[in-house]
């Protein structure tokens, strides 16, 4: 029984992770720390968590393996000592995302806590970067929408069936946003609305620009080496979930239509257990509370684009869901060990 | 390894039966009926089940236990003679949850299709008949509304500690009304809003008041033997959970304050897996998902009344999980069995 | 034209002050303070305020009649003055509201800011008390859930019809706990769910035993000249909306029947343009964002209870609204002006 | 006073014309018909209507204005020989908005029933179409989705901004899909959930495209002289509103900044009293219940495309308040009569 700690388990990633590894057969949940609440009874503060024993600490303590549900910044200072110590990490902030440090400071504004370890740094997109994350030590779980968009658009972009103009429209339940307070998440001023945010350049795009410009085909890419990707994620009221809508005109001489796309996409997402490409527009409540990710790809015959729907649960398959996937895969085990549960529906 | 049948699983109760199920390490699930669906496969219907490879049937088949989701009077037809050929059934209509056919009757507009098979049924509160559950082959799965309002008020009533008149105001979550069609579930007409129903009388108000009745200590009842319950549910703009606030007069000399009256209810509920008496006002969203019910139990001291307040997920406390519970307790299983899962939260 | 000023604009209730004064044909908004956001323009800090070119000052200046919504003890210490030198006020918070200044200490745990104004107070519920309101120059506008209550309860009361074992079970939006943020209001866990609140006791309820007392006829009342009365607000997930369920034993020898009640509510409501009985049971969204009540009283044959349940929308006729009937009534003006809008809906 | 009738006011739509008109001081509103309530008054099957005493007729009587809220092909049917007779009309179906009646049979599946009038008809949008619609008695009233795509891109679009690869990514409330019954929009099943629907072609797409044709400046379009439209609608879990997301390349040598774009968009819109240009990403709940635009231009810089975000009520600014809109320009009214009410908010 491998012995995990969660460091940071009072906002919604970090009790995410304790409510699944629940369920988890191999691991055991035996240290959680968050300084806020430090003292206090697990149970007391996620009454749902009443299932543990457990209370919350300064320290995870002697643990096997460590989740990290920090904030930026913080994230990589606490785990970079238990990194250097041998301890594998599964860091759920964006501190090792990101490859290069300098491109870090210029979108999260403060010098990179320790670049030393960004080489060992695998990103933790499982099903795109199964060897790696394998053999990996320190795993940058990805973002959220990242999760989503680039699930999306890899078989697209990978069998080069896409031009660099890339589009991403995401919308997100509003627990994506943490469980600080701010006058945005109030209910009453989030409730029966929609809006747009991060249009000046939202956190996530250099991640989504990172991960597409490495799997992009020589070819297609733009000069600089980059696809050309707009992200607009915008706040809808719901608590969980992430829809991601995608668009990229079709590269000449690929695939027309919806019927080819869809069996490119099977064929590229063959046995994965946690992505489905469907048949017809799904919807983010067929994956919430699982660690499911559907897939809808078509093409808009009459302006020869390609369209891709994706759907997942941004705190499972788009954080704490993902990390345990890693987890799994870097001990070996089967990666849906204790994430089997069927999505909560309705 | 049991094998399990869902009749009639094209609904919410019957889906959330399948769902639950999948989690369950001896049981499996064989067969799955529904008329209008019959030949499509389960993950078509429910996109969230695909880990099923099943195709809803006219028939559940060979089982060897069977839970029934159908309509009432429909389900007691239904399981009639799988009941008379000895198959262990849970059914989760009202359909053997009265004891007085004639009561049945006038309630449900129908004459009982099987009065015969009355005497045979156990009311499945298992918390509170456990002994008649684990021997009995025919199961009544309690009304969501009242597993609510018993589970709140059964240690105020055997102890003796309040009079008659009670009071249940209970709301409930949309999806208690089933997946059927109708203006009144309509997302754009319940969304933002709130209102009461079956104010003339709710098919889940006999039911409640037998069974209250029949733990009602002798002195403390009504000359008809029956205390006087009030019961108005109401619906508010959520998917899942029902909270019920129950009040009734303190008998005198009983107790005063709202530590004793705790301390009355964690001594009645101790050791039970599903239920939890808490020291604050429960949210439903604290159990979203789960077979949980939290309690909380108080005192009014400026009028001397109880006010109990619980919470439930309807399709699981409420339905489905209540109905595995009692399933659980028939085969001589730990009741926990497969029902671990911590509510969905946040 | 009428020159009014809002002070404390910056909350929900001052700014459906300023919402709703825009249809007023002779009422002018031409100052309203803020403390917080003095300086800046209010259409910044309110969108849908746009049409307003007002700045957000340290005071209203020159104004013929002040709404307050301040927070209490804040409220009387700013309309003290204004009062003293003779204009007309509105107090949308609780300071006027008790007449009973160490009542008002004990619940809101300070001393009563200006309790020689206490008598001068007149408790601004229009449709009870119509000719007081008239002739007074400061009015305490009622608290949402007394609104809701009490005109739910007034015809059985001054009829006689009730004896004094009143509870009071209400659901409300959100947007009654204000604009400040706290993490009960985080979206994210008030979405899909409901929670009961306040059970040890809420301010809401001295004034609901206050006003009932005062309409009580002698005989029906307890010892104490008070009806004993259990008041259990709730949470649920929706934004505007108050839905009041009323509960109390028929006094012997009274109405009977549902049809009764119904006549005797319609009779005393007759000409009411605010408030309307109906015939069924209303939904908060048939009165979202007018200054309506509907109010449905029925019998509980079986236990010989009345049941009323009322609906209002409590940012108007709860709040704003509520305030600007009364500037109606006390200016001379048909109470209707400017409140005309029908629910918007759905 | 112009006496106006509402054909089918039992829609979402014609009861929306019905709660606008009680605000407006030019027109009454005398008729209202809607074959499946027939001889029901207003005020029962709409509680919110109560304001008005008026029975639901097979039709609208003698009426110098009329409303048609019908479904298409319905529609047209029902007016033409209103039209032949004089009788002005907005038409708030689809029937008159596409001028090709093959396309309109095309994608609506029927003949057109009145291909005589469609020269007659001119398209609603009044801020794009003023001239025309004063002197129409015939208007087309834009779909929603058009409404809040073609206020986006309009200033672009004529200046010459763009390019014509535009991709247009809708988020709507679900009372958009109308009153009509649906497993789609049943609470249970919309709440908590978004998904993308038409991918293969909604109906508001060629009306988009003909619309943006027509104002594109011939060196911008393509050969075929219309924009390529990538069209995606989406439903997410709120009532009313409308946020479009549109996507264009900037053409070169034109604008290239933000500041740029938004003066551009201010000159443009400048005087317009229901569209307004504003400095930061709107949200939906700025306009719920208001006939209000707002519209937010912006340049991503990383791509040099256009992006502008839209937001309306749907069933406002996107059906009956843009129809008493073109109500008033027909009428020689200030466009603003009866349309002054600030949105509900929050």
């Amino acid at each position: 029984m491998v012995r995990v700690g969660i460091i940071n388990v009072t906002g919604y990633a970090g009790a995410e992770l304790a409510r699944l590894l629940h369920a988890h057969p191999e691991a055991q949940l035996t240290g959680v720390s968050g300084r806020s609440a430090a003292g206090k009874p697990l149970a007391e503060v996620f009454p749902h968590l009443a299932c543990y024993d457990l209370t919350i600490g300064e320290e995870v303590g002697d643990v096997d393996f460590v989740f990290s549900a920090l904030p930026h910044a913080a994230s990589a200072e606490a785990v970079a000592p238990l990194v250097r110590a041998g301890v594998p990490v599964v860091d759920i902030s964006a501190d090792f995302r990101l490859r290069d440090p300098q491109e870090y400071a210029q979108w999260y504004g403060v010098e990179h806590p320790a670049p030393d370890l960004l080489p060992r740094a695998v990103y933790g997109l499982t099903e795109l970067n199964r060897e790696a994350v394998r053999t990996s030590r320190l795993i940058a779980n990805p973002g959220c929408y990242p999760e989503s968009a680039l699930l999306a658009l890899a078989p697209a972009v990978k069998q080069g069936v896409i031009g660099p103009d890339v589009i991403i429209d995401s919308k997100s339940g509003i627990s994506g946003a943490g469980r600080a307070l701010g006058l945005t998440y109030h209910f009453a001023e989030a409730d029966e609305s929609v809006s747009a945010y991060g249009l000046a350049g939202h956190r996530h795009l250099p991640e989504m620009v990172q991960e597409l410009a490495a799997m992009w085909p020589p070819a297609g890419a733009t000069k600089s080496g980059r696809p050309k990707v707009t992200f607009t994620p915008h706040l809808i009221p719901m608590t969980r979930g992430i829809l991601s809508t995608c668009y990229a005109p079709l590269a000449q001489g690929t695939v027309r239509s919806g019927e080819e796309i869809r069996e490119l996409y099977q064929e590229f997402y063959r046995g994965e257990p946690f992505v489905r490409v469907v048949d017809s527009p799904p919807a983010t409540k067929h994956v919430s509370g699982s660690n499911m990710c559907l897939v809808y790809p078509t093409v808009d015959p009459r302006t020869e684009r390609l369209v891709v729907v994706s759907v997942i649960d941004n705190l499972v398959k788009g954080a704490a869901g993902q990390a345990i996937q890693n987890m799994n895969a870097m001990l070996g085990l089967p990666e849906t060990t204790g994430l089997e549960a069927p999505a909560v529906y309705p």
